[in-house]
Formats: C-alpha cells, sequence, structure tokens
C-alpha cells in the first residue's frame, strides 16, 4: 500500500493463495511432498493476522522472525495439542528452510511478491515502481526454475 | 456482493485461501490424504478466473459443472501434459465427489461461504442477512463435525 500508493492492494490471504498454488504446482512437477509444501504456503503469512505485514526496513531477521513465531504460538494455543504439535513443527520448518519443500516455499513467497508487484506497478503505468521488490526477490531466490520465471517480471 | 450490497467483499482468493487452511486442518486431524484435500480446495474455484463467480439461480448443476469443467480445460491447457493429468482428474475427482477427500473439500467451500457471511452480515448490523448462506450451506453438509461448526454461524 504505501510503496505503491494503492488503496485496494491484495490480502494476504490473496499471496497465501497464489503462493500455495504455486507451492503446489511446483511440487507435484518435482516430486516432492505436496501436502508438506502447501501446508507450509498456507501457514507462511498465518502470523501477520496478529502482528501486521511490515516492510523489510521496519521489521526484519531475527526480529521479525521472533515476533511471527511467538504470534504463530498465540494462533495455534487454540488448536488441540496434536495439531498445535504439527503446525509448530511446519513453522520452524519454514523457518529454518531445512527441507527442500521449505526452500522452495521460501522463495515461492519472494517470486509471488515480485510478479503481484509487478502487476500492480504496469496497471499503474510506471512499471518501474516494482524494482524494489524485484531486487529483494533476486536476493532471496536461487532456484533456477524460479530465476526464469522471475526474469519475466523484471521491471 | 449484489446480495449483502458490499463494495469490497472478499475476493475468490480470499475464500479458496479460507478453504484451503481448513481443508489442512481436518485433513491432518483425520489422518486424511492432506496433498490432495489441499490440491482440491486450491483448484475448486479456479474456473471462476474465466467464468466469474456466480449466484446459484444464475447457474447451478449440470450447467455449471459444464461451464467450469470447460473454463477449467482452458487453463489446464497451458499446462506441461502430466500436471495437466493431474489436476484433470482432481477436478473431476471435486466435482464428482467420490473420494473422502473431495466430500469433504465440497462441504468445507459450502462452510466458509457461510462464515463468511455470518461476518458480512454481522458487521453491517443487520445479521439475517446471512440467512439465505446459512440454508445453502445446510443442505450440502452432512459431515457431523462440520454441521456443529455450522451451527455456530446459524443468523
Amino acid at each position: 500500500m504505501k510503496k505503491l500508493g494503492m488503496e485496494h492492494p491484495e490480502s494476504v490471504a490473496d499471496h497465501s493463495y497464489r503462493t500455495a498454488v504455486m507451492a503446489m504446482f511446483v511440487s507435484d512437477a518435482r516430486g516432492l511432498d505436496t501436502g508438506k509444501a502447501v501446508r507450509l504456503a498456507l501457514l507462511h503469512d498465518l502470523p501477520e493476522a496478529l502482528v501486521g505485514d511490515a516492510m523489510p526496513e521496519e521489521r526484519s531477521g531475527k526480529r521479525k522472525t521472533d515476533l511471527e513465531t511467538k504470534a504463530m504460538e498465540e494462533i495455534l494455543s487454540e488448536l488441540p495439542h496434536r495439531s498445535r504439535l504439527l503446525y509448530r513443527e511446519a513453522w520452524l520448518e519454514y523457518v529454518e528452510g531445512k527441507s527442500e519443500e521449505s526452500r522452495l516455499v521460501r522463495q515461492l513467497d519472494k517470486l509471488e511478491m515480485a510478479i503481484q508487484a509487478w502487476e500492480y506497478a504496469h496497471e499503474s503505468g510506471d512499471p518501474s515502481k516494482a524494482g524494489e521488490f524485484w531486487v529483494s526477490a533476486k536476493e532471496h531466490i536461487q532456484d533456477e526454475e524460479l530465476l526464469v520465471l522471475l526474469s519475466q517480471v523484471e521491471p
């Protein structure tokens, strides 16, 4: 909203939906564990329901992770014990990026952001507005196939 | 938008996101195939990207399914062969409701709609507005646990 001056940007759920569809598609195509990949994609921004979205310069690194982990614990505290354990483990797997599925979803999160920024910037008539989002995505994506997709939305 | 007189209702992606989270949660809790359940939830309204959302009195039954199946074929035609087969099969599984996962997601689709209508109606100060949505959900839900949830959003 701030960086693109938009009144009605996508919701966090819109972003998570498309990230989850991309996770499903890539995971299915690569024979990964789709249940796991999509679980991580559906959960990855759930803490924002409590702490809101933030720009990297406002909140990043360990402070962001700690804040979101605390929010996730609060959300999960409403769940039955066994579900709580499963989703807590999934969340930690996501933030630590220790599995192929979690590394994939972490990169898709950035790719989806860059694609969405590209779409908004084009609608606004000033594609350069998406530059900052694209550079941030570029810094976080190593997967070669995803880099090809990212190159297609270069501002 | 028409029935609740809303300017900025949830997007189809918002609805699909929450349906997918519910599918993940129930599927995980019941030991079903979460990858499959979430795949069906993520795909179930994708045809609306082409044919739009419609009210039941505008489009329902076989005509709705045929139109959506055609739209799904069009969307899937962009994909590699193997992915196309996988998602075509998933779509048919969803519309035919032949697996436990597909019957679950079909009911969650209605439950999510009823919950969302309830939330909107409460925000608008006239809870009765959600009545029609609730009755429609009630007609389609047989699962006992989901009926308990539905009873909690009775207008």
